[in-house]
């Protein structure tokens, strides 16, 4: 046991919560930061509904102090990018042991916030599949699939040759299956996250600015016309930065959602409860990319103004 | 008075009932086709308030089978265009000696289902700055401005000459002007059509879009932006198409909102009060009109896209 490796887990909510979750039940040495419900989980633990198996865990190493943390050998990066400006304190604590980031992120280049602190080197990213809800203080709802595909994160890696699978991303492949979590490495990053924002940019967006969920969209004529027309910029960009997404993947993507039950994006569920939507990760930073090789968005981009007015009016309705 | 044109007036709503009161006050033959208020204005007449001047009209011709009125010189189309297959009715009655149309209905090519009643050669079109409501039965609200900008009307007409302004055209103007309506001819009707669009397009769909008023719009650093971009995509398929309207007319549209009282756009209302939303007139005929040379208009093609999707759930909705 003295081997594996010890992980900070940034966040406690459906992510963070399930994850760190799987990791401490396995017996890995697992520090949580947590808010809000630092004092729930010390006092009650942390419990985790899940098809893996449902568990308790009492005694869980939390903290409400980033300064408390522990130096730790992997930090997972749990938070909403939204909130990407804690990691300037929080990382320096827990990785001062000279331990990597896992960067567990929505979108484009999140990973960026992490490598301003730590450096280009000592940061992986990957992308969750995962339905999973926190439906009270320390309480995670698995629901469905859980997949983690992660690699190395390098910024400016368009075009460049990879890195290919890394003996410390093999680690923690192996350490999260042990976990029983369905981690996969991977030796491109970029593929997998391009692939992820063919859906997450159309069916998030669109999810917010038609107040609709995923069904609706794809139900409707003009709709999923509006959808397949974004899906493709999307696919356009990846392609004019080199990243090799089949074309049949545009197509897969509204196949895949007519499939699926009637689903709540997350950013519509962010929305509709007034949290901030992830839009510089999600929208903006894609746009940036394509931008850089001459590759304009229209349509994403009209997308992105429209929600930046629906959610900055959301702010102001707050105050 | 006995050589003065009579007048067919399709509709009394906040425009039909405000010009054809108007006509009717200053002692022109007018005869109305009403839908859900004929029993009121028989009984109780019509009630025009207005910055010209109140009025009550007793005894107005008013009828609810086309089959009922009289052959007219005029017949001013002021139904919503979404209603515009009634006129095969309508129409050939009230032209039947002989008469012109006068559609006075927002968007492009709304003069196409009246040319093909009665023929190319019978149509003119015209844009209405106005505003006005129907606050009741039979009682309109005209608040502020109020002018007609009208002229012949010929489909196809792009790149070929003007017509010039025509004596029936000149006739009709000064007729209006005689009830105190600020109408003007004018021998280019597609310059009046797509400068009005440079601001019915933008400012229409996305207060419905974005479910705003015209000064949240451009109140919003991201909308105006999106806003200006839409109007210089309308811009950029009206010059496509060799209708000169100058550069400066873009800005002039976002200025003049910016000065604007907040200012619930008509199909904002439209939508608001789950009636059908003029978007074939609006939006997809300067669409297909671009198209016909190659312009296209992604900005607008997307804004109607989700306007369909909000517009037939919201008719689902209601059944």
């Amino acid at each position: 046991m003295s081997s594996r490796q010890s992980y900070a887990v940034i966040g406690t909510g459906a992510l963070g919560g399930l994850y760190g979750g799987l990791l401490a039940n396995h017996g890995f040495d697992v520090h949580f930061l947590a808010n809000s419900d630092v004092e729930h989980i010390r006092q009650f633990g942390l419990q985790v509904e899940s098809p893996l198996g449902d568990f308790h865990l009492k005694d869980v190493n939390v903290y409400s102090d980033p300064h408390s943390l522990p130096a730790c050998d992997v930090t997972i990066v749990a938070l909403k990018s939204t909130q990407n400006h804690l990691l300037r304190e929080i990382l320096p604590i827990t990785t001062r042991g000279g331990g990597h980031v896992l960067v567990l992120q929505n979108g484009l280049d999140v990973e960026a916030d992490s490598v301003a602190v730590v450096g280009d080197d000592r940061v992986l990213g990957g992308c969750c599949f995962l339905c999973s809800n926190k439906i009270g203080p320390g309480h995670i709802r698995h629901l469905d699939y859980g997949a983690i595909v992660f690699g190395e994160y390098r910024a400016d890696a368009y075009g460049k040759p990879s890195p290919g699978i890394t003996p410390r991303a093999e680690l923690i492949a192996n350490e999260l299956q042990a976990a029983k979590i369905d981690a996969k490495a991977t030796d491109d990053l970029l593929l997998t996250r391009w692939k992820k924002l063919m859906w997450n940019i159309p069916f998030n967006g669109l999810s917010v600015a038609l107040d609709a969920s995923t069904s609706e969209i794809v139900g409707h004529q003009d709709a999923v016309v509006l959808a397949e027309t974004i899906i493709r910029e999307v696919h356009g960009a990846a392609v004019a930065l080199g990243v090799p997404v089949p074309e049949d993947w545009i197509q897969k993507q509204i196949d895949a959602t007519k499939k699926m039950v009637p689903y709540d994006a997350s950013m519509r569920l962010d929305f509709r409860h007034g949290r901030p939507m992830e839009l510089e990760a999600i929208f903006a930073n894609p746009i940036k990319a394509a931008a850089s090789v001459g590759f304009e968005m229209p349509s994403v981009s009209m997308l992105l103004k429209q929600l930046r007015f629906l959610g900055d009016r959301q702010l102001m309705q707050q105050r």
